[in-house]
């Protein structure tokens, strides 16, 4: 057998597509579909037949095991797609429009540029044209029982995966295209990181991501530098105190609304600004009787939005609130239980009594584990049942019960000690193991463990033999760790933004923390983007979603936490004794400031721009032009 | 002279524009432009000429004392306007879709009907068309002196009306037009309202305030029944206070987020949702360089917003503050010289010192007053001196310094007595007198004299001349009053709001008298429009404007007001006093009580879409249409 398989891939053994305009000699493959190595040669055949009928580029990848299907799609195909999808382009006079297959003229390198659409967004278009792949009619898979069919209208490759037929279908990386801006980005000490690059490569979400990162390192200077100097100066006072939390609140919400009018350039810049998601094809798995979209008039499944709603409010809320309810028994509990312990041990202190102190934390740090598991699980479910039309909304409702989950888990204990023990001592313990020991564990596990396991036990395809290199390559890309999405990127800086915004007059140097953390987080996550994760796919977003409502609603939130707190101070109960100040005048001037500073988020908020000028123009531009069009279009018919 | 002016009318003494195409033989008067009495015939000649330009209709008006010109508008120039202006009709299949001349057969009556376009349109239309009127070259009017000139690109009618040229310009009413619905809506008692008849008639603005108004009275019933129930059941007891306080932010929520809803329906229907504040032309006093509009590329002048920013910020608003100060120290005067007053009274009450108990008084309301009008002054000055380029910004920059000053104004005394003095007595005291006497003499002024006095002394045009009763009823209307926009219903409105979601807690009869006054305030207001004012121009509007947010903002005061009010209700004080809390735990549950009812109010306002569902959907259409569009559009070029 010719092992020279690299040498194949140049050549003519893919079976193209039914568009003969624009290939290439040489066809670079994008995605790989891993097969089960049982896999019988004529259900292949047929596979990849169907394949074929997504109108995408199929080579069969005859490697030793046969157990590969390599994906690629030709430059015309690309260009439908992208036009479906909504994505804008450069247009010949500078501005970013929405591409039109049929003006592909006008838009700059439309015709002759590979990097036109972006390797991110090839990939997902390819994605996405596996996912929708459907049977026109019943029909029996060759080399399977004949019992088992696909039905009409199924998703073939639901069922697939389902079977376990299908293993995994993941993107290629294209390590040309990587080195040219990878190593600079996570060895550079520079906070310049190569976004574009970033957002072609890995797609609008990861770009945004990590554009997100920057900034929020940025903007942790400010916090970091006000934080020192109160703790390291001799002004550690009241007054001191009470302008770090006023200070804070001014600045979440001031980061908050820049970075929206910076998304929304980045947005512009890449395309996603106009996407609607009204506009978009469902996801696979939305299902309801067949219909007509009465936007699009396309026929896709119909599934009225009241059902939805009803859904949201009368099952998923109850439930996700009952959960949350259990994890806050679990807490009580625990409280519960440790005092006891405490109150066993002191009456008989011996080291057969010992292991009864740390009982609770174990039996309640087990109960958390367990809580957070079946959480995701549940979310996960009714999400899905929920039956959201597109990715994008299906991900912010998820993300949603996650987010408030999260959120009691994390800060429910904090706000127990702050509130009702009253013990700022010990919040300010709590905070700062947090903060360091969490932190470094946390780096340590998500990059510096798998990498040296991944250094010193290689993966049996990272050993290169030496006469095919690049089917090993993909083989190796198969093997390495999936990425289990931006999740516990964005819940980190979530938690972060928390304990800053909660409790940084109380523990002055969070800010200085985060910031040096963020700087080492910038370069480990690139790392492992880079080098650790298989490449994920991308879906083009708009903006980050659904996080810049959370991270609003903690900075919300933050402003009660902060009154209060400074209530609490020991200074706050000196200068009261000093004064004679009674409780009451302290608490009703405490609420008279949370007034006044929601009142001045408010303002704040309103007086900065959601969009840039220039942003707004074109938006408004793009937008009248199109009026104008359908006006004319109406008389053209 | 030939004195059946009504029968040359029908004639053909129109100076007709240019378009000759859809003229019937009978042109109707829509608008009149009273002139100075002394105007020289050469002048009105010129100016007649003027107005051609427009495309207008012009009739030179010839009665007795030849200081008039009537206006009207060819069926074609109309259409074309409409389709400037961006207004949507309905479309051949039953679709509102925005208007496009091109495209006029497959709208529906476009070609034929006189009322396509609505009287209130057309009457719009045409002032806007005067407005905009410019001269392209330096001129001199003839019958004035020589160094009085018309600039080039200046504003003909703003010229002539600063020169006192031009006395007035209003649109005249339809008698007929008027008669089939406005007898009904004005004498019955039923809630409902011709709503679509009085768009027509008198333009969205008047027919969204009068929806809103029958919105309110319904929604006012639940308030009303509470309270009502309240103050006559045995159970007047804490726990209905605090129901009441809780019912009170829900249902102030609930309502305003449905009436967005209702809304949408109305400005879909009436073809003014898709206005969009871009797209349209500048206000007449809009001034700048004269550049092109980044969004239209229409040549109109240009003034960078930041430099409105820094206008508003920089000076608008510290201006506004400082003017609320001398409002607040205004205040805080009248109560040390009332209390001065008083003690001197004290001191010697005789007969000669009784005038200095009232004198406070007298000079607190001489100085509000004079505030009052100063204010009014400097804030239109002031909005004027933004230079906003479209009507309806200007107005919602305008009205929101009003509703801030009013509302200082009007709560500020309301929540002295509250929450310094705590004196809930003479808060009821207080809130009777507004809601009672107020009342009742705000409904007299408003209507009822006006009414009588026309009736006593009839106006000279009143009395009907028999030879010429078209002629007399225009004059006739010239000399009603003007009406002073929706700016005091909408106060009205916004104070009823303040009074009940603020204190209904301390006075529950609130509800039921608002309800009451809102019954035949729908009345008063109707004859108002119909009978008393000379008839409106109206700006094409797609909501209420500002007034949903300065609803919105008295909602979320309510919280913190209800919250604390019921602390100082005396059923709390010997609540607390038999069950032992002391003051600092009872605090301590109010604020989280406010907390959790602001964060209700969140939920509901994100739980209601501001749009129903099928709005929702037409318009997503519309948008999808024309990207769709603007894609085949570029294909064509």
């Amino acid at each position: 057998m010719d092992r020279s398989w690299s040498a194949r891939l140049a050549k003519s053994s893919w079976n193209r597509g039914t568009c003969q305009c624009c290939l290439s000699n040489r066809i670079q493959p994008l995605v790989v579909i891993q097969l089960d190595k049982k896999i019988l040669p004529e259900t292949k055949k047929w596979l990849i037949s169907k394949i074929q009928e997504a109108e995408l580029l199929v080579h069969p990848g005859e490697d030793d095991e046969g157990d590969m299907i390599l994906l690629s799609i030709s430059h015309c195909t690309l260009l439908h797609s992208a036009e479906t999808l909504g994505l804008s382009k450069i247009y010949h006079n500078g501005e970013v429009m929405p591409f039109s297959i049929t003006d592909r003229e006008n838009f700059s390198n439309a015709a002759n540029d590979e990097d036109f659409v972006t390797l991110a967004e090839k990939q997902y278009i390819i994605k996405q044209r596996l996912d929708h792949l459907k049977t026109l009619e019943e029909e029996s898979i060759p080399g399977w029982p004949m019992n088992k069919k696909i039905l009409k209208g199924e998703l073939i490759f639901r069922k697939l995966v389902k079977q376990g037929l299908v293993k995994k279908i993941y993107p290629l990386h294209d390590v040309v295209k990587l080195k040219a801006f990878a190593t600079q980005w996570y060895t550079e000490i520079s906070l310049a990181i190569p976004t574009d690059d970033i957002h072609s490569y890995f797609g609008t979400p990861i770009a945004f991501y990590f554009s997100f990162l920057v900034f929020y390192t940025w903007s942790m200077v400010p916090p970091a530098v006000m934080g020192g100097l109160l703790y390291l100066m001799p002004w550690d006072s009241l007054i001191g105190y009470i302008t770090l939390a006023i200070f804070n609140v001014i600045w979440s919400t001031v980061v908050l609304e820049l970075w929206k009018r910076r998304s929304a350039e980045l947005a512009y810049n890449w395309g996603t600004l106009l996407l609607k998601s009204n506009f978009e094809e469902p996801r696979p798995s939305y299902w309801g009787p067949l219909g007509k979209n009465p936007v699009t008039r396309r026929q896709e499944p119909y599934y009225p939005s009241w059902k939805r709603k009803v859904r949201m409010w009368l099952v998923s809320g109850p439930l996700v609130c009952a959960l949350l309810g259990l994890s806050v028994i679990g807490m009580v509990a625990f409280f519960w239980f440790e005092r006891l312990m405490k109150y066993y041990y002191k009456q008989t202190p011996c080291f057969l009594t010992l292991p009864l102190i740390y009982l609770p934390s174990i039996v309640h740090t087990l109960y958390t584990d367990l809580m957070n598991r079946f959480y995701k699980g549940v979310a996960e479910r009714l999400t899905e049942w929920e039956n959201h039309r597109v990715e994008s909304s299906f991900q912010n409702f998820y993300t949603l019960k996650i987010i408030v989950f999260t959120f009691f888990n994390s800060f429910a204990v904090l706000f127990h000690i702050a509130f009702f023990k009253q013990d700022l001592q010990l919040l300010q313990k709590r905070l700062a193991s947090l903060l360091i020991v969490s932190q470094v564990i946390n780096q340590c596990t998500e990059t510096l463990i798998p990498y040296m396991k991944e250094r010193l036990f290689p993966l049996p395809g990272k050993k290169q033999s030496k006469d095919d290199p690049d089917i090993d390559k993909i083989h190796y890309q198969g093997q390495m760790t999936t990425c289990a999405g931006l999740f516990g990127e964005y819940i980190e800086l979530f938690l972060q933004f928390g304990y800053l915004s909660f409790f940084s007059c109380v523990y002055p140097l969070t800010g200085a923390l985060l910031l040096l953390n963020n700087l080492t987080e910038i370069r480990t996550d690139a790392l492992k983007f880079c080098r650790i994760f298989q490449k994920p796919f991308a879906v083009p977003a708009a903006n980050i979603g659904i996080w810049q409502s959370a991270f609003e609603m903690l900075g919300l939130v933050s402003v009660i936490s902060n009154c209060f707190l400074i209530l609490m101070l020991p200074q706050m109960t000196t200068y009261c004794q000093n004064n004679e100040i009674d409780n009451k005048t302290v608490l009703f001037l405490a609420i008279v400031l949370e007034q006044a500073l929601i009142f001045l988020k408010i303002i704040i908020a309103f007086g900065i721009p959601d969009e840039p000028e220039w942003v707004r123009i074109k938006v408004a531009q793009i937008e009248f032009q199109s009026f104008q069009a359908l006006k004319q279009q109406k008389q053209g018919l």
